[in-house]
């Protein structure tokens, strides 16, 4: 008998739709993706709710396709029914402006309705969607597009969480199951130059020691401008000041942070803000998240069950509170966000060197022994990477009228900055003007370090 | 589109297995009554824990088989190997004898191991149990048979609680899914002489006005004595005094409850006790569990999806409180369990009037219209009734040496008796002499009240 | 400097009024004890509530004239104003009948009105009872008379309240602060036949072995009976069965206690009930309430500040769960409330014995070791004796009409019964028919254990 | 009887110490300020602990006591004893260089040491200082100087606190008792003219309307620089950049936040972050702290006892969230942290203009009819002025070495950085380029808001 995924293939993932493909086809490729993402699933996998952060698989295949009809079909398709009167009540995040809700906390309480349903909803409202775009493409206005476009990068969203969500789903049992049954075998092969590359091991080459690169300070433009898609939090693009800085060429790697543990670093509140000191306290923190020691070695949980901890590999899974706490450690700091885009756009990062969903790794990827070390690597995918700055609004922010207002805007407080993408964010979705947002206690995301000085 | 279950047929419950059956026929009328018992459910019903009390179906299925393998299999079978090294931890319910577990509260946050799992669990164990039986029946020890018989009750209780859970898990969702999907056509054939009694209705007739029936007061003995199986709480059987006292000859009816509720029974605290009086405001009570009011009318919550509060039938879901406020506001009393117990055996209270899962009703179930004054009706079945007394032990109580000495000893504090089973009882599974017991805020069970004076 | 009370004088605490004394008599000494137990307390020490069960020392003082004020003047001197609008507000404990009040726990969040103001409340209501006896005593009706005794009673209560609470209260600070400066040279004299007995101390001699008492079995009546004031809880005298059973003629010791700590009684789970094993674990309680370990021997704070802990002396200030689990330990059990009435009815336990409020020992006093094994001893005074007995209604209790109504009947639920009073009662206050009652995990009453079997 | 402080005088509040007075005089000075502040109160006033945020003024008074025998007696006075070996436990507020120390929430559960033996406290460690101060000025190192300085300027941040913590300890009871017992006459001489300026009152004159005052973007140098004391958070100074954008030249007052309230504001939660709404529902917040609405007038508990609001004076006790809904209802937002220094030096506030502690207000004062409306009014004292930037270290930030090190810098997370000090600001203690933190939903402080777009 067996507990694994034994028969479970590797979910599909594919690139991202292009821009040149039609509307039609862009929307089924990211549909495809969500529910392909969900397919190595049990049904009893995605009702569960083991942490307030985490939501059931189901309700994010649910929420997305209610978006959909929500936001598009219920406004622009004539006499559309909704498919269940109920749905809204269930599926709702958290739109004050569309009505009451079940409450977060309890989405994993709610059994119905079965994923079956939920899925019989999905193909409904793809149908709808797709008599919508084949039908009415040409007579559809503007602000119908900008929410459709908005669509695609919601649900590009949820897929990152369903990729978090399932892993912390997975890894609370002690069974230890691997969402996918072996090592996937196309890796990471943009950066290896290898097609064969596979899920790193504990054995990989170490990468070259980290560089810094220097930026010189001055005013520089952030922000998103040009064409293309961009959620309202990266504008308005607008002058900021820094001073010289430098940043490191790549992201922390494991076998650094453990010698910030060896150092007893979780043990030391010296390093640590207070809020994190207190966590640290509470919650027993010893390591990152998903890391177990077993025999004197560490382990982690990871989408192939568990595996022991690759030094060659950046360190991921921690919160800001560990993340501030090695760069004191080090006596360096982390990056502002400021600083990390205006280093970014330096130095030309480009998705095509990172791990991103696509790939089906799961897991930050270890550079490259011969890693140039006048290069900035691993700014996009990989990890996502904890700035030192306030999830606020910039400078003429502007929410968008109706429920669509409260998408970003009413998160900008008490949050923190995170640049760059991971490797469960699919390639289409990042760029370098991205701000996305976590609190300071958050672990269970891919998150990462880089370090400034 | 259908949430219901609309193909889901009545589970195919039987009579309880008489003693005249062999060992091995009655172990496998009991397993198939559990997993019959969860046959309507989908996969995603039998993960959640929609709250503390309630654990998921998964986990009683697996918990049951737990308690046959580690009580039996491993004591008596030899060189008998554990279905799974990891299922002691995550299947011991409350046996700190036998080492750390999964906390309670966190049952619903496990998908893994999948119910397939769990099934090949309980097939690989049955196989194993019936193997021995047939194999070593004549030459395994008493002892072996006194936890054998355990076993057999234990898994009925936990089959009372699979039908309690179940219909909890199901309630939760806005959709209010029915656990059966028509009204059951078995009915209470018993009680009703005709064999196509079915589920009650709000136009049942109503039943006879309450009688009030004497006993006499004195010395009477009660707990078990004499053949066949009891809990170690119904021991030592022993003398107990009680005063003249008369008791309710039915249960108390919905109507009747209606009246309590209409004359403002939920808004006056001196009807309550004082712990009482707090759940009242701040869980907001205005009714028993389950009941909702739309457009002016009560309905309920059932195994049938959401129907009209029948006023003939017996109240049900209401907590210890409510029924002691009931009785209060009527200027009478809850009996206690010696009164209830001397009554019970001087009315000579038999299982064959009642209801009981077997009938697949899962609802108390109206007394008829000619039902006699001069009888106690509802004794055994239908509904538990609260008593007035706290479960202690009783003199001369003995704790069984080793892990089943924590079955029942350890959980004689803060907890109320109830008498006489329900209709979520197997039939062979009540007795006059037996104690259940619950907290006095517990409403999830089928509680129902009978007035004493 | 000195953090001690080392100018505090000994509160001069009288006998209890004697029934010959006049009413105005009787009231002013009960109202004068009140107040010579907050005589030694700094305004500072009478507004903190270092936990939900205990009240600032202030807040008594107000609350038991709130009681005279409320159900006496109000009600009986024509034309009388209240002392001040919003006192029924902050010095109502829990009568729902009587309006909102401040909640319970935030009693200690209250700096106004100052101790000053209460004091001149106490004042004020003392006069105009004074003046209301004087004047009226010939025209009251019973039913005042009938609230008099009541208000006398419930101020002795709160007596033994202040005396539990100051001690938690003073507990708290690492300062150990002493409520009275030396050891008391008043002494227990009624039993050691010395003017001069004092505090005992860690060399006091050992008392006798415990003997084992027999008590036959049969019905007897308990309840009160007779002449003078009881509380409704002991009504009405009834008729119940107990079987034989022996109870141990005094309290458990110190030193006998000590050996169920020695034998690892707080880390095995099969001696605790269910409850009591979690709290054990989440409080990680080791030993008694306001024991501390200091270089291998124990302490324990007293009013008298941090003592050694004497082996002679009774244990106290354990939960029932640690009594019941000490006698789970020894192989026996605690007695039911009908045993413990039963027996010392028989045993003619007289007041005269026991160490009581009036003593300022604050602390259950040792058997002398010429003790007679045939008497029972320790019945009345000392420490409170758990009861395996839950305090429900006796057959037959009525609540009384009115506010009244709500002073006992509504916390009929999850407690258990005490018996016999402590070395915090008043001696007049007791009684054998007495039923105090607490939740399981109380501790900081001086509370103690007597064996039965 | 009176419950008010009717004979409490106004506390002698001093202007602060000038740099051109000895240090003796200096610490003399300031140490005076703090046991005057607390004159007014009775013991009881100085224990209790109604809320996590207010700490008793008890433990203010000791605990900048043992600041100054830590940092400076133990380090620089030779043979120094300390006063009390238990007092760092119970003094020291979040040191952890220094030890375990008693619960921030457990603050106002000890009683003891009493009030008295803390003034005794008080004066010996004075005394020590003195004699330090007389006897070694000269030998001193700057070390020394440094942590004196910073000693002074922490024993006036715990002077504010003292203020409002006062002011929140006397609101919680309903007899809502006066700090002071009669309307201030020493007013805000400065800003008036006149002497006999008082406490204002609900029919002060109406301030002209606010006017935008424009600031001309660009970079700009911000943070301490020059002579004097700072914080280590007001460093390093450096450039930042801005871009145009106005300024209110007045803070926002009550009459325009009624305005607010009666346009349904804390009903929409369309002005509100996410956080902030969720608080708003949670809480029932409807108007800012200490508003209360009798007959459809509102009224505010202040040091002064209940008092109409003012609709002429600036709104306080705003929680950040409720000064950015204000803000966005208005169509405007609130000053980062950098714009309000970059505009406060351009129109050169000067704290001459504005009312701190030492006016004994405790109250923000209207902007007089005749203010110009081309300055900027109120920038220093009177009310803190919410920024939207968050609490994180300036380029350049060095935590100090030791345990001071913990002063200022574990702070700098989830808190948002507050501008301007308050009327219980010392005079002496304010700067333009202080950085006063505080979570978003804190509003016992004297919180207010200026507008910018
Ligand atoms: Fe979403
Ligand atoms: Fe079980
Ligand atoms: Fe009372
Ligand atoms: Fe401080």
């Amino acid at each position: 008998m067996s507990i694994s995924l034994a028969s479970a293939p590797t979910p599909s993932l594919q690139s991202a739709p292009a821009a040149r493909l039609t509307p039609g086809a862009r929307f089924a490729a990211v549909r495809t993706q969500s529910a392909a993402l969900c397919q190595p699933l049990l049904p009893e996998d995605t009702v569960v709710q083991p942490m307030l952060d985490v939501s059931p698989p189901k309700w994010h295949l649910a929420h997305t396709t209610w978006f959909w009809e929500t936001f598009l079909l219920r406004e622009y398709q004539p006499g559309y029914q909704v498919f269940h009167p109920d749905y809204a009540f269930l599926f709702n995040s958290y739109y004050n402006s569309l009505g009451s809700r079940v409450n977060r906390a309890d989405r994993g309480t709610l059994s119905r309705p079965p994923l079956a349903d939920v899925y019989a909803y999905r193909q409904a409202v793809d149908a709808a969607m797709q008599q919508l775009l084949a039908q009415q493409a040409d007579t559809l206005p503007p602000a119908f597009w900008e929410v459709f476009e908005l669509g695609l990068q919601h649900e590009q969203q949820h897929q990152e969480l369903l990729a978090t969500d399932i892993k912390y789903i997975l890894s609370t049992s002690p069974l230890a199951p691997a969402y996918l049954s072996e090592k996937v075998n196309a890796g990471n092969k943009k950066q290896s130059g290898s097609e064969s590359a596979s899920f790193s091991t504990s054995d990989s080459p170490a990468p070259p020691p980290a560089a810094w690169l220097p930026v010189a300070g001055g005013v520089h433009r952030i922000g998103f401008e040009g064409e293309g898609f961009c959620f309202d939090n990266e504008l308005a693009p607008h002058d900021t000041y820094v001073a010289d800085f430098e940043l490191q060429n790549r992201l922390v790697t494991n076998a650094e942070y453990l010698e910030f543990m060896a150092a007893g670093g979780y043990h030391d509140f010296r390093y640590w803000l207070g809020e994190g000191w207190d966590l640290v306290q509470q919650q027993g923190w010893q390591a990152p998240l998903y890391w177990v020691e077993r025999d004197g070695q560490w382990w982690r949980f990871t989408h192939h069950g568990l595996q022991p901890v690759n030094p060659a590999a950046p360190v991921t899974h921690v919160s800001f509170y560990e993340a501030d706490a090695y760069a004191q450690w080090r006596g360096c700091r982390l990056p502002t966000e400021q600083e990390w885009e205006i280093a970014a756009r330096q130095f030309g990062a480009a998705p095509t060197a990172g791990t991103f969903l696509e790939s089906s790794l799961f897991d930050p990827q270890p550079l490259p022994p011969d890693a140039s070390p006048d290069q900035c690597h691993q700014l996009l995918g990989d990890a996502w990477e904890w700035t030192y700055s306030a999830y606020h609004p910039y400078p003429g922010y502007q929410k968008a009228a109706g429920a669509l207002g409260e998408y970003n805007g009413k998160f900008m407080i008490n949050q923190l900055v995170l640049r760059g993408g991971s490797c469960a964010t699919p390639e289409s979705h990042i760029r370098l003007t991205y701000r996305n947002f976590f609190h300071a206690d958050k672990r269970w995301q891919f998150t990462g370090i880089r370090l400034a000085r």
